[in-house]
């Protein structure tokens, strides 16, 4: 079936031809991106186009730069039949992140491979949001260059609730930080490419859902930094609820009557489970210093604590949302094996519908950092 | 614009056509059901189907019983073009509910109102599941013959996990009632109709959806029964999670050391909120005595320990689902503003992503029962 054919005649409609030349520009590179290098023959057979429409249209992304063809491929008289693939030299994507005590840049190319990332200190509870704003797009600006790849926008992990216009609303563990302007400033202070805004869970989550295994499909990702973060992943996307801030695992209550937490409630599983109250508990000085020794029995009783509350909390969690993984990332991640045994227990007694399997986040899937930088290159391959 | 025009040549794909003609039959019948008596050219003008389409249509929907013309309308010559409205003595749905300590059955007409009902108690905990399909089914019966309607089909509302298949997989709180295969026995009982089966506060969230305050298309319905339950609704459809068991509430843990739950956990919202602590902890006989007296020390303190569990258990889930209303639906209404104040308040400080409002089910709503009788003519409604 050439889909170009119906519902325009042969002379066309430009507004609709256009339209339907564009979705089927879409549906070809779908057949590239989706996995091994693919001979335009291929496609056609798959995509049920014409060999001359699929032609045409993977012309049309060679010379936007968003397929290549294989090295060795060329040489041979008439058309070219040789397998097309990802430009990795194409347009690329850039991840930034905000976090609470760090910021970080980093660029993956049109298949998602992070072609460089920088990850440096930075005091955002006390630093005006100015400041960090200028300090993310200065490490914008080296890996940029470090990647040497055409940027063509931009995403932002914010550790917080954003609004549709790119609006840092607030974020709990960052008192300054109410309605700033995080789009609209930093595409400025790179230049003008477009500038999109997530929350930093919800990017690790799709990190999650195109990096991780592939069947994974519905699952609650849970965020363990500073401040705990939930991204939700039904049916193969995001679940944004009924206002677009779903998620917000860290302020699920654990202890009614527990410490007050920076949103202004008290006992919240942050409060319990987060990064600064497990290291306090747990003696150590730091990450590093908590995860070399998780062993011994002060930081193993912390880990205890703080994975019991994860498990009530994410209990909750799934009796709510009936999803049958929790995808365990960040600092959970790093405490392994030990602390994911802790939260799988709490489930298996506490989930009402139906058995839940805790797993934990691979080191290679990226986090919120990858998960933003590939939401720019999926959209462009979404819309070519 | 006719659409039963393209894609079929006028002698018409038969396959086809009656496709359209159903896609047709439905569209006809939802300017009807929508809301006043309405006329066929009304009905042309909001479809854009041509007069002589919907005359067509309507006279199919006069004769199938889902429509009727107002009595004054006929009389004069020619075709009629007198208001339709949806036949009050049409097909009809029934609902049926087997709760923890009760039984019962209503039947509703195509508008969804009331025509028969009655509750009775019934022990579930201890009675056989047999038996207790079979009181159902005599309820049904009854209920029926009172309503003098041809009912087509059943939903029954269950207080636990049901199954795509029909079976009631789990209630915490019957112990006995273990993958019962609650639609093929009661369609047996019942004489062949078709029965379906729903959780009941997914039930009385989509009545609250439907017969509930017209603004109220995003929300958390909570069901306060023995179980307490809830139904979440989003962007006016039933939200049900990636295996469609969502929102069960009452095991979200309020207190992680707290009393074993019937669930096999301990601490859920159940165990301090539920019908049957309440009572205890305020001293009252039953459900009555507890209202009559809640302006008493006893049992206002009893309903403030409960109203702040409920109100800790659902900031967590408005904190994951993101939703802007919490509606309180069953013994939890009854209680009225006092309590509604209470889950108010926690919430007021619980809750990070925006403001929560809470409100009452309204009494006429009808909760689980109605709203079970109302998915099996709102189905026939979809596809007549």
């Amino acid at each position: 079936m050439d889909v170009t054919g119906w519902p325009f005649d042969h002379h066309g409609s430009r507004a609709g031809a256009g339209s339907v030349r564009r979705h089927n520009l879409a549906l070809v590179l779908r057949q590239v991106a989706d996995g091994e290098p693919v001979s335009r023959a291929a496609v056609a057979a798959r995509t049920g186009l014409t060999r001359a429409t699929v032609s045409s249209l993977a012309d049309e992304l060679l010379t936007t730069g968003l397929l290549t063809e294989l090295a060795a491929a060329r040489g041979g008289q008439g058309r070219p039949a040789n397998p097309l693939q990802l430009n990795r030299s194409g347009p690329a994507g850039l991840g930034l992140e905000i976090g609470v005590d760090h910021v970080g840049a980093c660029v993956v190319d049109l298949t998602g491979t992070v072609r460089a990332t920088r990850t440096v200190p930075s005091p955002h509870r006390t630093l005006h949001p100015h400041t960090g704003l200028a300090l993310v797009a200065g490490l914008a600006a080296e890996v940029i260059a470090g990647a040497g790849l055409t940027v063509i926008g931009a995403t932002v992990a914010l550790p917080g609730v954003v609004g549709p216009d790119g609006v840092l609303q607030r974020a709990p563990n960052l008192p300054h930080w109410v309605d700033v302007p995080v789009s609209p400033a930093l595409s400025e202070m790179l230049g003008g490419p477009p500038v999109a805004v997530g929350n930093e869970a919800d990017l690790a989550a799709l990190a999650e859902l195109w990096f991780g295994a592939p069947w994974l499909t519905d699952f609650l990702y849970v965020s363990g930094e500073i401040g705990v973060g939930g991204g939700i992943v039904l049916h193969g996307a995001l679940f944004r609820g009924a206002g677009g801030r779903a998620g917000e695992l860290g302020h699920v209550v654990v202890d009614a009557e527990g410490s007050p937490c920076s949103c202004g409630g008290r006992g919240c599983l942050e409060q319990v489970a987060g990064q600064e109250e497990l290291l306090r508990a747990a003696g150590a000085r730091d990450v590093d210093d908590l995860i070399a020794r998780r062993g011994a029995e002060g930081p193993a009783a912390a880990v205890g604590v703080a994975g019991r509350a994860l498990g009530v909390a994410l209990a909750g969690a799934v009796n709510l949302l009936d999803v049958p993984t929790v995808v365990l990332g960040g600092l959970y991640a790093r405490l392994g094996e030990g602390l994911r045994e802790i939260v799988q227990c709490e489930l298996r007694t506490r989930v009402v519908a139906r058995p839940v399997e805790v797993v934990l986040s691979e080191p290679g899937t990226g986090g919120a950092l990858r998960g933003a930088a590939a939401t720019v290159v999926r959209e462009r391959l979404r819309h070519p």
